[in-house]
């Protein structure tokens, strides 16, 4: 009897790292996919992944509208609550074998939560990184409830083992994400004004262009307004055409927006396009053309170390996380900022590093899910012999 | 300026093992306290704690009922999303300073959740114990959420720390629940028939008694029934006069009572008598005088062991924990239960035995509430070669 | 095309109050039966219709547990939104063509919120009918929200359309619990005892016997407690064997069951036995057999009436609802109580009569479903001077 | 002792017709007034009424987020289910002597639910007023579970009084709304580019235009972006300066913003300009300038009577609504919408018309809160043959 894999994908962030998963996991003879969508991957102002999934042949199984309005913190709190009482209510219907959760965002640890609390073992991708934030929290937090760990990298690996799981469930299979790089790359380049519409001026491709995308830190909220200003202030300062990217649902997104619409509205010398949402395939395309990755997602660091895409990364969202050559930090400030995109225009794109994966993670994944043991107790191990903490 | 502590009584067993911290915090100048009573404290079955809280003089700042009824794994997982979704709407208006959540039930991960999603430091009781089951999933995944840790004693301490916790954050101030021991074992005893009813026949408190108390263990659902019958086989066979006290809420509860309404109602040549609750100091006179604690419940190695009280633990729920010589463990079968009882019988009581705290944890509590540290981002310390900790 | 009609079943009242109606709209050729059961429906305590309903052969497609435990007015409140919010998952997954609701419990008016929200057209039956109570404000403001109206008399069907809906969408059909009557009547009885358990004495079926089933008063919440002493005191007054039910789940229930466990303990001179619910089957034979029917339950009023049962009416609960004579009414008030059973038991039986419905309902109901106008939109017909409806 | 009055503030809309009674209660020697912001009057998007608010001196007792983000049917549903859970939380801190609830959008319903269960009795503004679609199935679902009713009209109060209510608890005391009027006509006015920013070009407040404000009809979801595509056409075809207004949070809401946004990038010949949300007394003096209110809001039927608004009034949503000469309606029809403007353009204003009250009803509202029965016991009253009522 073939095990049913249920995977949850709660924004457009989420898609891009679990895509070829689940193409391995649908291909699988062993292995049946169901899918739910949920959370801001619903929302149209959050990119509406729903449509995106379905053109590229996927089949959702449920959904769960259960984000709150009001993104701040009490609503991001709020909606984990509502999600987690409504992925118990799917659950008990699909009555999966494996519940696969992606990550470590708000909604993810809903995700653990539902499942763990049915008695229905979690597998998680991306536990172990280190990034700060309540996100970081959150990612250790899951790996707690979590039953099978598909870190990206050997440290992450580490990590969740020094949290006391047991190695036998620990697999690193490098990150999905940059499944999504080595397939793209090589494949058809769209025209993204065409595809996607947005907002603003014609971009010329063939010119540097920079592109922005920088999310709230939910730590550090009601700063936001602050912190997006230093950045826009860079970017306009160095002057060249930009593509801006909305940011994602967390507490502080309104801020962040609310600066950007004012951008929008004001005068100036060089082009601006302002995007929602791209399929994970076209922003590889995009991160591989662009001059300077400026903000503070994580695909800079990720998928940008394989790229060798030229990143400035602002502020504490990915603090800890392990990085390559092409990343080059920044504090919210202003000047700092220019002078990292100044130098990166200057130097170009830099080489490929693997340090996130090597493309071919979704097939072992798949794999191990097929085959690995499933049962739901754990037990704590402990590092060293009893312990040799302070020794 | 006083810090505000917002402390979270969720069930009877919460409400014994916090509150001389309740008292602490409330007397101390720089702390002020507000209580919220949630999920079974607040149901008459599982001995609505609101009266015996207000008799002993705490005022109850706000209450969330959040029990979906059903007593299963799915209302189990729902439950506590909608403790999610209320606490936030209670923090939201409380505003705290500090979170304090006791231990690791079900509801217990939802106050975690709600306060480090919206940047309020939580503070934790019993960290780092290893006791097996989804109990102990949700113990970590709460230490992973929060930003002071209060372990019971040094071996809890160190699995905090291994876990990547800042052992500057980590402080060994021994079990509250302890404290009652200590508290209570000088104070008077009651009369338990008349302040409690209950239901059953007339005990003789100055012969020897037995007392059962056996709880669900949800990682084991469904096998509840054939676990208790084991249990009171082996208890009706030992026959002599017994206290049986009914379960608390988690998913499986109800399996447990039909079999015990069952019992209720059959004959039998020994007295027995049902109680719902009792006060904490009760019920440690109770661990007192006993001839032989049987079940799962965890008073029986923690309490039980500064007490010297005769345990047969059964099954899975304590598996990790630390255990004095007062506990026998026997697996969920009738003559392992059996035997074990007769050695206790024939043994009498043991030397106390301080594991889990000295009776002084309350004041150590309250006074580091009031002093230390409250920032809200949190750095992951690596253990072993790749990190300098410790040295 | 098959109309798919979905039919909620929120309480084992409301399923006796409808089973006729899901057999008749499974073997419809045009209609497919899709049931969803929710609320006290599910839970062991009161009843668990899910056994009872597989094993009549009913498929289930959808479960919610949605009662928020407390048994107190918020939780009733909150139960409800609880149910809406459930109610709109499930509408939204299979897509009805109908939603059918049964009479007027709080849950009820969760069905018709949810549904007539999202366009989906809302049949009732039972509309129309007076009863004081919050029952009664709830049934009409369900007739608001409704489009298709199946009350059981001229008489109710007459209030309907006074609240101005639309004559062609009201059809006086009978109330299907009269179906089941009349189907159970001449079908095989059962030993109570053996099929249902229940706790308590032997009774002899051969001599009279009182049944008791007295439910909670929302709008009286707070008096319960005394309200149901005064029957207990009249009842064991008279002193024959008698049959006591547990009351269904609206607040207040908790300080009923109270009381009748204080009275399970007691010592008296005569038999008596508690038991949760019956099929309605069963139930039927026992109104049948009966001496007396005390409490405040509808059934005594509906069911009663056409098999001519004595019955005790007590209190506010069903007080403007159309009644034959087989009903003498009393206040909270021990000596009535006592006077009107006694009357009664010197009375016996009384002639059958059909003013809730003679037992054909469930076709007609399917008929209609299966070809009436299913159009959203509403009109509001208004009566007297200003409109010519009813000339 | 005073009588807490509970009112809810739902929306943009709500506010504006319920200020004045917040004053009038706020200013009465016996009442005491306790308000509750919750739904769409919390969201940026929709108002931001909090600030609003607090600048006019209203103090907020609390806040409820409970919008669920998706703009559907079904999270419409949801939203009013989480609404009642949310309500009944609050209700249970407060409690309220009176909870006042306005109008009849879908969260209002909620309002009615939560207080009337919780045994609260429930006032009611705008109650019996005929329109089509869902909203007045809710109105009148709200009536009914009311106990206190504030019809704006003779008219409206006779089909409260069909539906079965007490005349004697029916008080026609004129819509606050008007209230507004009467107050803000006589106030100074402000620059509205100044004080509310918005986008667009800019406009000259001393020539002609026209004011657009349509929302979604939710019974007619799904053809939201054909009708509002009508509308966009006529007044483009019309060519003069315009104001346009963002739509209320039903659903639907986004398919009309999509197109609002698809205009705003469009090249056109004549200046036009986008807000969010005006005071209530700032719309008053547009709709006293405007030579055509646009859409579908009631506004132009309501306050557009007494200030002699011409108003083009599209589509069912005002359906059966009573209305002076100042309205004209059209279908969702281009030329149709395009001629009514014209002819309204050459009319030029019209005469006042107090159908819907003379402006002092805040102090009779207020007054018969202070003073009336508060019993929650509420009996249907016939009317025609069988009742006297109305003889």
């Amino acid at each position: 009897m073939r095990r049913t894999i249920c995977v949850i994908v709660a924004s457009r962030a989420n898609y891009g790292r679990i895509k070829t998963v689940l193409s391995a996991i649908d291909e699988h003879p062993s292995l049946e996919l169901k899918i739910i969508l949920e959370a801001s991957a619903l929302l149209y102002s959050y990119g509406d992944i729903e449509k995106i999934m379905e053109a590229e042949g996927f089949e959702i199984s449920a959904k769960s509208y259960n984000i709150i309005a009001g993104e701040n913190l009490v609503t991001m709190a709020k909606s984990t609550g509502l999600a987690v009482m409504e992925l118990s209510n799917i659950f008990d219907t699909i009555k999966p074998d494996v519940v696969l959760t992606v990550a470590d965002r708000f909604e993810t640890l809903a995700t653990a939560v539902a499942a763990s609390y049915m008695n229905i073992p979690v597998a998680h991708t991306q536990g172990g990184e280190l990034t700060g934030s309540i996100d970081e929290s959150v990612r250790h937090a899951i790996t707690k409830l979590s039953h099978i760990h598909f870190p990206a990298n050997q440290d992450a690996a580490d990590i969740v083992v020094q949290m006391g799981e047991d190695p036998s469930k620990v697999f690193v299979t490098g990150c999905p994400a940059i499944d999504v790089v080595r397939q793209a790359i090589d494949g058809p380049e769209v025209d993204l004004f065409q595809k996607y519409g947005g907002t603003g001026d014609k971009l010329n491709w063939c010119e540097p262009f920079i592109v922005v995308l920088q999310h709230p830190v939910t730590t550090e909220y009601g700063s936001g307004m602050s912190f997006i200003s230093s950045t826009i202030n860079a970017v306009t300062k160095v002057g060249i055409q930009t593509v801006w990217l909305w940011p994602n649902i967390d507490a502080g997104s309104a801020d962040i927006a609310k600066a950007m619409r004012s951008l929008q509205a004001r005068k100036r010398d060089f082009p601006m396009h302002f995007y929602r949402n791209f399929s994970p395939e076209d922003y590889v395309h995009l991160l591989n053309k662009t001059s300077c990755l400026v903000g503070n997602s994580s695909s800079g660091i990720r998928e940008g170390a394989i790229l060798g895409t030229p990143v400035v990364n602002i502020g504490t969202r990915q603090s800890n996380r392990s990085r390559g050559i092409n990343v080059i930090d920044a504090d919210y400030d202003e000047d700092a900022i220019y002078k990292a995109i100044k130098t990166h225009l200057k130097h170009g794109r830099y080489t490929s590093d693997p340090i996130y994966g090597d493309g071919r993670s979704a097939q072992r994944i798949a794999a191990i899910l097929a085959t690995c043991d499933l049962k739901i107790e754990k037990e704590f191990r402990r590092v060293g012999k009893k312990s040799t903490i302070g020794e």
